[in-house]
């Protein structure tokens, strides 16, 4: 049961139902249901009525828990379940301290996310600050969650499914491989015609970062025979498994490998390094780069020469070359990634449709250039650049 | 009330409920819930008489029309609402000939999609095969669509949202206020204190980009004046209303005022680089920028001087301001804007503590510094620090 009016309105997209339907699922659980209703009495209280009515064993509820709302939810769930409340004077310390360090003042509204049932469990919110509540109501465990994604994902992963998974007689083992690089109709026809005789079931996960291929079964060893099967034929695409990222494949292998990397970015304009520092432990091997978005600053800070721009353009093999050689000797790295491209959704010609990219990768032993077409859409063209331009650079250090 | 199991299963987000939800509170229509329900008879019915219970006078349902499914959601659908079905053989004749066309040849299973209701109609299908179907129950429209979002799209907005719309007697208006570095609880403690004799309703929406303000109202009068509240007290803090991004807002005000930008990057990575080259346009005024995320790079890239790092370190005032001015030096433009700091989770030091950030702009007015700390959750501290950066400069920007 997801409340929240943002969500029926439509301003908010329920990216939480489906996380936890999938998250869920995974185990070997069923979502029976899934409702919306609004943060109010009567809706909170109508949807808590036909989420309990069969019984199941868990009823997972999100959203109401921030300090505007919260009273609507706190009340109508401690009231529903027949609880009191108290004040929780140990939290509201922890609240306080938290805020005096930010150098900001506590709002007297915050009071309220330390207001804890008596008969029921508070669970602790390592992203935030509005804690998370479990109840029993006849066979039903209820666990409240904030809305928040990252504070829902967090509390989720920590604390609630460790406990349904305990109760789950035979659970269903997964394992999830990350590919880029290949369409999902490719995957789709080469597992059809390969993988018929066992009870692995395949899910497929398509997304602008490529394509994840998710194989469930009872059975272990049915899953690590598929994984292999598919390793040998598409080993190249596949650049990880389950919770990974390409970002952090490629900073963990620059880290074990010692080797250092910059870029130089024209379409995608900061994402690549976006993306590199997101990984904690990357400013080991991540010494920086330039953002050369016009043909000007190509010239002067990136030292190309106007003459080969003009002659070749600034999107093209030369151009995408010379960015890769020269922020690796600006940098002083092992490796020097580039691209540039036409991001979008104008600009292009019939020679340089809009879409198209090359992506060079320097290295102290060759320069590569691919060239791409990733679309019309601006920003879905950058993020398809920049995993590929980061699958090329993870290939660069395998071959090393 | 959307059907299908792999709604529930997570394996496919319901981007149809956000859809339907913004379409239909944009006329002034309120949704009461959203449900979710499997593909079966039980859970079909179930869901049907939860959404029918108080009687609201429309009902959307859509999924489980499909080729493969639709022959369950069809049945449950006739038996509950009591009516026969005959089949078109128009509309085989039709489908026919379309799959001739195609070249293709036409399956059974085809066949169910021209079976129709005796009491109810058929709502043509501009996009696709499967119908819709619309029926009335006691004092309840019941639309039902395909699941296909571009399917829906089209016969919703082609054949059902004008039925809709010609029934809203008084639609409701709205406008939304977009801040950034104001606490929800501050806003709130403020709106309930001097927001208390209107009809307007006020939705608070926080997310990482700071909080969003939605006011709405039947009457556009009272809504206005509570946005001139707004603005008189929060002005400096309101980046912009409704569907705009602060980028936007402030590649947007570049243009207008003929301003370049440039950015040197440490802590954000490339970060605010990405996010104003998101912008369509942004060519015009983005002349380009540096990831500076090692000490060398600073000295080296940028020409900060070894010996005001050493003496006061590469998060400080003094390292941003040389940032700024450089970058603005290096790339010829109007404004340089810095950002240096700790983004987490380790790093940090008792005098400069995880999360602090320096955030510079240079103009060719003067050079100005700001001091944050927004905390030890590394992308989240990103996110952040790129939003309060754009703020500066978007109020630089009005300064000039």
């Amino acid at each position: 049961m997801n409340i929240g009016n943002e969500l029926l309105e439509g301003k908010t997209l329920n990216t939480n139902s489906q996380w936890l339907g999938e998250k869920v699922s995974s185990v070997g659980c069923q979502i029976e249901y899934q409702i919306t209703v609004k943060d109010e009495e009567n809706s909170i209280v109508s949807g808590l009525n036909y989420c309990l009515q069969d019984k199941p064993d868990y009823l997972l509820v999100t959203g109401g828990l921030g300090p505007t709302n919260d009273d609507v939810t706190r009340n109508v769930l401690f009231n529903y379940l027949e609880t009191n409340s108290e004040f929780d004077y140990e939290y509201w310390k922890v609240l306080k301290g938290k805020y005096q360090r930010m150098g900001k003042q506590i709002s007297e509204s915050i009071k309220s996310q330390a207001i804890v049932p008596k008969a029921g469990e508070v669970i602790s919110n390592p992203k935030g600050s509005a804690r998370g509540l479990k109840f029993v109501k006849r066979d039903t465990i209820i666990f409240v969650m904030p809305g928040v994604p990252i504070e829902l994902k967090h509390m989720f992963l920590q604390s609630i499914l460790p406990t349904i998974i305990k109760k789950v007689e035979s659970p269903i083992l997964s394992r999830t491989l990350r590919t880029t690089g290949i369409t999902e109709s490719v995957l789709f026809d080469y597992i059809e015609t390969h993988s018929k005789n066992n009870k692995n079931k395949i899910g497929y996960y398509p997304s602008v970062y490529g394509v994840d291929i998710k194989v469930s079964n009872k059975n272990q060893e049915e899953i690590n025979l598929f994984i292999d099967m598919m390793y040998e034929t598409f080993g190249n695409e596949i650049y990880g498994e389950n919770d990974t990222s390409m970002e952090r494949v490629v900073v963990e292998s620059c880290i074990k490998n010692r080797k250092k990397i910059a870029v130089a970015e024209s379409c995608t304009g900061g994402l690549i390094g976006d993306r590199i520092t997101n990984i904690s432990g990357c400013s080991e091997i991540f010494t920086g780069g330039l953002i050369v978005y016009s043909n000007n600053s190509k010239v002067k800070i990136l030292g190309l020469d106007n003459k080969g721009l003009d002659e070749f353009g600034a999107v093209s093999k030369y151009t995408a070359r010379k960015m890769a050689e020269n922020v690796k000797t600006m940098f002083n790295s092992s490796f020097g990634l580039s691209v540039t491209g036409i991001a979008g959704p104008n600009g292009g010609t019939k020679e340089k449709p809009v879409g198209l990219v090359y992506i060079g990768l320097a290295s102290d032993k060759n320069t590569i250039v691919e060239k791409y077409n990733f679309g019309k859409d601006r920003e879905l063209n950058k993020i398809k650049t920049s995993q590929a331009a980061l699958q090329i650079l993870r290939k660069g250090l395998l071959d090393e």
